[in-house]
């Protein structure tokens, strides 16, 4: 099974300005895609921090990490300088990352009907990577993403904006899991359940869970219904065999079925 | 300027199986209270997953922890376990936390015209704690949170229900946090910018950042309208006077403004 860390990096996602919807969809990516997210570590723009959590992330040699944010022209966009100083290697402009910003940004002056163009600083800044990182096409933005080994981790650190993560991620890393997770994918069912206390489920959940190997059951309470309690019973396995991972799921949730009503709750699917 | 990092305790985070709402709104609430969020890290129910994070989370010495989640009677809730291990304690039944249990349990109980109490084993185990935890009152719900210790930082370990998440900390950790932020307050202002480019507007912000000492300026891409491009801007400082902080802001926004519509942009509130 292979493993994945995310690292978010960005002060909006620690002072409450932005929900994290990055890390939210790329776990549900690569989980779907049978890889296993062990982690998500949310950081500020500090070149420091940055390079410190990379560092400590890759000494728990997952296969991939991912990094979301500041890959832009703006002084609080660090990420490259972070992994830089991770990696112990200079900054230096890379020619291939600099078509690549000249091309999308020449591209957005033409739509714009500006005929001049400049290679400013914070232009270059977009192209100017570790000496060891491989620029990584950016279909719907102007800063590449940027590729990356760490004693065998393999680090894609890709840009902030929700739109760019989700077209890099599909283009470029999701083929990569997919050879990764060797045939793996990941299955779950859900069941609603109400009249019975999370309290009373726990020993059913554990003779369920202890009769059908692999399956992980957990509950959710999901708030109430009137005064009655509302818990989602999510029941997951990862497995190479859809069809054994299905026949497994709908004999779990049968077993945890009966033993709920047997003790007085209700289900539906 | 008092710290505090934030720890999510959970599979459904990882699986994408639910957003983390909690990380969102007590970063929201612990910045606006004149706190500064350093880190939120998420992971599986691991108990020496859970152990090992906390004390790395405790050398950085924060003076306060938050985590979320892993508290209820159910087997995937570890992180009293956890804690425990990270303590190098033993866990024991706490008298003060079985009273809450029960109290609550049995409040429930009547609700729903059941007469007949058991103190299960799975109402036991939330009320076992790690023997150097104090157990603090959940409004919300059942199982009690947990107050501990370590090396000077005060670690709140709260459960994974949003309600009794934002009960527990406005009841409890909320007066902690403005007593440790002596004063200081969080302030804020959006422009939103079209028709200049990120790249374009770059340097205004540093020159504006340069004129205007203690103000964050961070630009948000927030896609585009039409073919034009929007940019958030947003302007932070946190400080113990309200009325120089706003000051600064006004002037740090009348300032980039001007650069903006110099450089051919346009700027609204």
């Amino acid at each position: 099974m292979a493993d994945i860390e995310i690292i978010c990096i960005g002060n909006e996602l620690l002072i409450g300005k932005i929900q994290n919807t990055n890390a939210y969809w790329l776990s549900k990516q690569a989980t779907q895609l049978g890889v296993i997210v062990q982690r998500v570590t949310v950081i500020r723009d500090v070149v420091e921090e940055i390079a410190k959590t990379i560092l400590q992330t890759a000494e728990r040699k997952p296969p991939f990490i991912i990094t979301t944010g500041g890959l832009g022209p703006t002084f609080d966009d660090k990420t490259l300088e972070g992994i830089a100083k991770a990696l112990n290697c200079p900054l230096k402009v890379n020619e291939e990352a600099l078509e690549m910003v000249k091309e999308k940004s020449l591209a957005y002056l033409k739509k714009h009907g500006v005929t001049t163009f400049e290679l400013t600083k914070p232009r270059v800044k977009m192209a100017t990577l570790p000496v060891e990182a491989t620029p990584v096409n950016n279909p719907f933005g102007t800063a590449p993403a940027v590729r990356v080994n760490l004693n065998g981790t393999v680090l894609f650190a890709l840009p902030g904006v929700p739109s760019e993560v989700e077209a890099i991620f599909t283009q470029t890393i999701a083929p990569l899991l997919i050879q990764a997770a060797k045939g793996a994918g990941f299955f779950e069912k859900s069941l609603f359940v109400q009249g019975i206390s999370e309290s009373a489920l726990a020993p059913l959940i554990d003779r369920a869970m202890a009769d059908n190997k692999n399956v992980y059951i957990k509950s959710h309470p999901t708030g109430y219904l009137g005064n009655k309690p509302h818990i989602e019973l999510h029941l997951t396995i990862t497995s190479t065999s859809e069809q054994n991972a299905k026949g497994i799921l709908d004999r779990s949730a049968e077993q945890i079925s009966s033993l709920i009503v047997e003790n007085g709750g209700k289900v539906s699917c």
